[in-house]
């Protein structure tokens, strides 16, 4: 087993001394003590470590961040993603600073005083819409990518080949290409929860998704239960509807369309079980709507309808209440004011 | 005279009353004390002043840089040319961030681990010559205007009229189109000065102009006589030489250049005195460049050519003497090492 000196450690990382002494105080290295000399003995993962630290750094990720990514590693691609949107919100409003300064300067006599200034006060500095498209041609945002993989996360996790390599680049062009703009609500409220708070959903994702894979003629009536049970809940509940509206056009809508969409054929090919629990899920949803509509529980969908100001149609989107049931909680889990606050501006 | 609480202050300024408190403290503004209540008194000129230096924070203007404006005022286009090239050098590396990010999160395989990212350690942020010709297009340099307004200082003080603002903003414009990055490396080099020391300069520059634009039959002996002193110093001190080699192609001839390029007719439209300027400037310059060249002085010509290596062409740019006596000693300020580096990236 290797053990490295701090000296041969910084040089290696490019880290100074002080940089990782402040990673050791943080917990995110512990090297061993030398018994004999008392100085520190820093393994190869403990470098490893390191420059990965030392590469999210780069990316100016908050020290923060870099211990939790380091507590929940199957966020990785998660965080990278939130950190692009940051640099990109960041890289927005400094072009509104330059254009606004700009703008400023060529405006200015060249005799110009300090105390002049006074007539500029009050210029705006938000960015403007052709920022926005301008930052949007240079760097388009990957929110898409990153939603496909919170979204269908159950599935893609099977053993890495070139072929799926290639799919996967297909599938993120696609979802970039399809979702421009309308998923950044969505993306909006992902990116304001904690990790402990995706993980859980994730696994909580995973275990359903199971679930509905391995579905038995006998189980069906299992799991429309549990649906018919939500239902119930979300029509006596005035904050489970408060949600419920407030998502509808901005989140729930166009991720239902999402996950309904083309993508789904090239999610199938990356892995065919997919294909099984499509089939599986329509089949849920369609009884579920039957049982609505036409069936015994017509009641409960006219009070529906009564309570959500209509906003459940069943008829385009019979992949509603499923989402409800299986997929809904995450989006329920911020504050409503906050919530709603991320789905005005 | 109205004076004001600090609430009031606040609500028109927009500030807190800890930024207030701040700006009290590093004695940006003075405000009297009631002798009464002992509550802090605020005159309208203390409110004028911090809506301006509340303007000047919102473009990131560092602290200790406003405190320097408000010292030497009449740096105000200066400091904000600054600013705006601090700025564009900021996104610049922003956007090298970004692509670099960008481009790895489109590499990497949906299902990805914090330890898998150590295949990415190494990887450059650096911006691209793409990332630059994307920020030029979208916000050019402002540097030829700041550099237009430095050279031609002593013309400029002048009344303002709306033809004068139609000519600046052709000058301006004009500078801009001529001088794509041929000037890049006088703006570093100026940027990197301190305000002292470009006010010093641009004292020591209008009373030079002064002394030009006054110019009789019976001066011309004088200050070809300091021109002459300047240039056998030259051909003496080789802290000197240096200076002048490693400037002369990306400072001095691009310098030398621009001030006797097109934009002198519109100086001169601006303010006719330029002309007056220019004539005896000229006349200054052909009459040391014949004592040179083919009179008293040929002995010094030669072992100027010789200590500069060849970097004196007084056929193609005349005016290359009188620049290295009125106007080099700004470029001669910055260590030698320091220039060296600015000069070199």
């Amino acid at each position: 087993m290797i053990s490295l000196r701090i000296q041969e450690v910084c040089r290696k990382t490019g880290l100074t001394k002080k940089a990782i002494y402040f990673y050791i105080d943080q917990g995110l290295i512990m090297p061993d003590r030398n018994a004999e000399n008392n100085y520190l003995d820093f393994s190869e993962a403990d470098v490893d470590r390191l420059q990965i630290i030392a590469l999210l750094r780069q990316y100016n990720v908050p020290v923060g961040a870099v211990e939790e990514l380091f507590r929940y590693p199957s966020m990785t691609n998660f965080y990278l993603h939130r950190q692009l949107a940051d640099l990109r919100a960041q890289l927005l409003r400094q072009l509104g600073l330059i254009r606004s300064l700009s703008t400023l300067l060529t405006e200015l006599p060249p005799q110009y005083n300090v105390a002049n200034l006074k007539e500029q006060v009050g210029r705006s500095t938000a960015a403007t819409e052709a920022d926005q498209s301008m930052l949007d041609l240079v760097c388009p945002d990957q929110d898409a990518r990153m939603i496909s993989i919170f979204i269908w996360s159950s599935f893609l996790n099977v053993p890495k080949s070139e072929y799926r390599l290639f799919l996967w680049g297909k599938i993120t062009e696609q979802a970039q290409q399809e979702l421009k703009g309308s998923l950044r609500y969505v993306a909006r409220i992902i990116y304001a929860l904690d990790s402990e708070q995706i993980e859980n959903d994730a696994r909580q994702r995973y275990h359903d998704s199971q679930a509905i894979l391995k579905l038995q003629e006998e189980s069906y009536g299992q799991l429309r239960q549990r649906i018919m049970k939500r239902l119930r809940h979300l029509a006596d509940d005035p904050r489970d509807q408060a949600y419920w509206t407030l998502n509808y056009e901005k989140v729930t809508l166009p991720l239902v369309r999402f996950v309904n969409g083309p993508l789904g054929d090239l999610i199938a090919e990356y892995n065919s079980e997919y294909l099984i629990y499509l089939k599986n899920m329509q089949r849920l949803a369609a009884s579920v709507r039957r049982e609505l509509l036409e069936g015994a529980e017509r009641d409960l969908y006219e009070r529906l309808i009564r309570v959500l100001n209509g906003k459940l149609d069943l008829d385009q989107y019979p992949g509603l209440i499923s989402f409800y049931t299986f997929e809904m909680g995450l989006y329920m889990i911020l504050p409503l004011a906050k919530q709603r606050q991320l789905l005005e501006e």
